[in-house]
């Protein structure tokens, strides 16, 4: 158990609204993290409040203390990620709170990144109160993407799958159109708002023709920033007219010429993941198929499970989930599961894989 | 919708303790339904409780009517199920409650047996105030099994499912041991306390030997009732050595010699599900396999799903069900999930089957 660091009723109360304010920016913050701010007077009351947005605006702190004007001198920065250090597209936060006469900085999680990192330390050198891990295990979960990226230096990844009770994909003749209901496809869209890229293999663009794109699934209309979408295909055999190539958002067809092979001889999942990273995705949403999601687990590359359950039976048809690598019950792959949600008539199962320690 | 028929907040009230009373008779009043029964006096006071504990000891009325005494005169009777209007093994409740003096009976759900019916009937043609339909859904549920089975005369059938969060009933080793926590284990023994029959097919016993009694997973004591164990085997195969014909519990090998052909030209599962019904079976609990449950689901013999999911993934390994007879995806058997339970680190997914329209 870690013990809670003392902040105040109205500290600890700040931070949940500034986790909350964080959660705004997923989806269009890469390669940054997501970070939101309240900023306190000294009476406690809210003087401003910011996130940060997007990659090349402003900074969280930048746009509370925008807010705050005069009344943040003296006040406390509750903010959820430890101030930057760093001069990157915008000015050191660390520096810009000394400058306003803040007195005193509380800190959910610190900075991994060795080039950011320093600015809880810069504060606490310029003679301010600075308090670290307050609601850090939650503040943590919101950035856990940007925070897992960074510490295994590959896209946090995240698989989403769709069956279902029995675990069917699809019905013995292939049909698979739509095991689960609208309100989960839907949900998926907003999903997919969130990371910055969606795999699948080639299997799926042969068997379904997805177009991959973030929309709004009543009136089509797209999505305004949409992901990289990535096809794993050893071949090339995403043929030249498939949706997934047209002209809706970017895509990164991953061949073994292009990123060489894995263990299996197709190809290196490694590679691709780490040509991701350079690009700047910090999350991936994996959305199949089978074959492909059975690979990833095999390499221990899934960090959660996001499981749209649909309340039927088939008995027959194609799984899940193949290839993972197991084949005795001891070696089963073991999950936790975190929520469980109705969405429509379905079950939405999400689950945060248990110690990949498969992953060297 | 149905309209609420108008009783006092008191009656209310002593309704939901009567379906309460009512639910402890699981399991040991069949052929008998489950009731619950409480006795206001005048004036709206609990003066007697009672339930229906076993087949031929007292009905739920006369063990209420024991306890209050004078006090019913002028009261209230709170019962689940229609006072019956027949002597059996007892005498008519109907009778006994004009006795006593009530002058009020508050039913829930209707008897719908021809022998027994009629209670409502012979109660206000003695002058008795008597209102029907409260809480009527609610007390139906807790009767399900009995008021099923005298509809559809034949059991009213449980699937009990074991499996991981893709579906697979086993490793590709066959292993399975245990695919789900021991919380689980000692939820399918509490299950198991609570119906008439357990039936397996033949796979089932070739490949694990189960015992399929009930008993304390701790001590391994046998629970004092035992359900009575059915295994569905064509030929005959289940070895004179195996577990489930040990002395624990009867047992029942129901072959095609004995019970006939079904249209799979294995043996005929409604006949076999006519003969429990004849020996006073109203609740099965259908442990698989695989095989077994897709044979019952495809002929629409499954009334209720039991899902045990644990939290794991194997990607490979015999199938939670097969054979269910459906090929496309608008074929899905169609289910309502009721409840989703967390059992130690396993999930359990409670489910009715929707309309078993295959059923003649
Ligand atoms: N219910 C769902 O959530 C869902 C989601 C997606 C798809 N599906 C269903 O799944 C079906 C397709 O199944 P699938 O398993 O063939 O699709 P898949 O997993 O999308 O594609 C598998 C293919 O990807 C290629 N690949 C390249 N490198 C790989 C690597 N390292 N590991 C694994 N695969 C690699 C392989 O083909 P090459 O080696 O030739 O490149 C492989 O056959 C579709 O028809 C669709 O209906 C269901
Ligand atoms: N995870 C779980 O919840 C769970 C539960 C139970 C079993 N299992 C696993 O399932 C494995 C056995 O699988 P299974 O599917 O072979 O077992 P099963 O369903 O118990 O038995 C199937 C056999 O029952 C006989 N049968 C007779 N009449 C039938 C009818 N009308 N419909 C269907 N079957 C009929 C058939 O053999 P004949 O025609 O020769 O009689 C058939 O092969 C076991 O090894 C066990 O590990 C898992």
């Amino acid at each position: 158990m870690s013990v809670q660091p003392v902040v105040s009723p109205a500290e600890d109360k700040a931070m949940a609204r500034a986790i909350e304010l964080a959660a705004r920016g997923l989806g269009t913050t890469s390669p940054n993290p997501v970070v939101g701010c309240v900023l306190l007077d000294a009476h406690g009351i809210v003087v401003g409040e910011g996130f940060h947005a997007y990659a090349g605006g402003p900074h969280a702190e930048i746009v509370a203390l925008a807010q705050a004007g005069e009344r943040a001198k003296g006040g406390t920065a509750v903010v959820t990620l430890e101030p930057c250090n760093h001069t990157g597209r915008t000015g050191p936060c660390s520096e810009a709170l000394i400058h306003a006469g803040v007195a005193r900085v509380v800190i959910a999680v610190t900075d991994p990144t060795p080039r950011a990192t320093g600015g809880a330390e810069r504060l606490r050198a310029s003679g301010m109160d600075v308090v670290l891990g307050v609601r850090a295990s939650e503040a943590e979960d919101g950035n856990i993407a940007w925070l897992t990226s960074v510490r295994r230096e590959r896209p946090y990844v995240i698989w989403k799958s769709a069956s279902t009770l029995d675990g069917r994909a699809a019905a013995a003749d292939g049909s698979s159109m739509w095991i689960t209901s609208e309100a989960s496809r839907i949900d998926v869209h907003r999903l997919r708002g969130t990371v910055d890229a969606i795999m699948v293999g080639v299997g799926t663009i042969l068997g379904d023709d997805p177009r991959l794109t973030t929309r709004d699934l009543r009136t089509g209309s797209l999505a305004i920033r949409q992901p990289l979408r990535v096809v794993v295909d050893s071949q090339g055999r995403t043929p030249v007219d498939a949706r997934v190539r047209d002209a809706a958002a970017p895509t990164l067809v991953a061949t073994v010429a292009t990123f060489g092979k894995g263990p299996d001889g197709r190809v290196d999942l490694r590679a691709v993941l780490a040509e991701l990273h350079h690009r700047g995705v910090r999350s991936v949403l994996l959305e199949g198929g089978p074959k492909l999601a059975g690979s990833f687990l095999a390499a221990g590359l899934v960090d959660r499970m996001i499981y749209y359950v649909a309340p039927k039976l088939l008995g027959d048809g194609p799984a899940a989930l193949v290839g993972a690598g197991v084949t005795t019950i001891t070696d089963a792959i073991d999950l936790d599961v975190l929520d469980v949600d109705r969405i429509g008539p379905d079950l939405r199962l999400t689950a945060k894989l248990r110690s990949p320690t498969k992953e060297a």
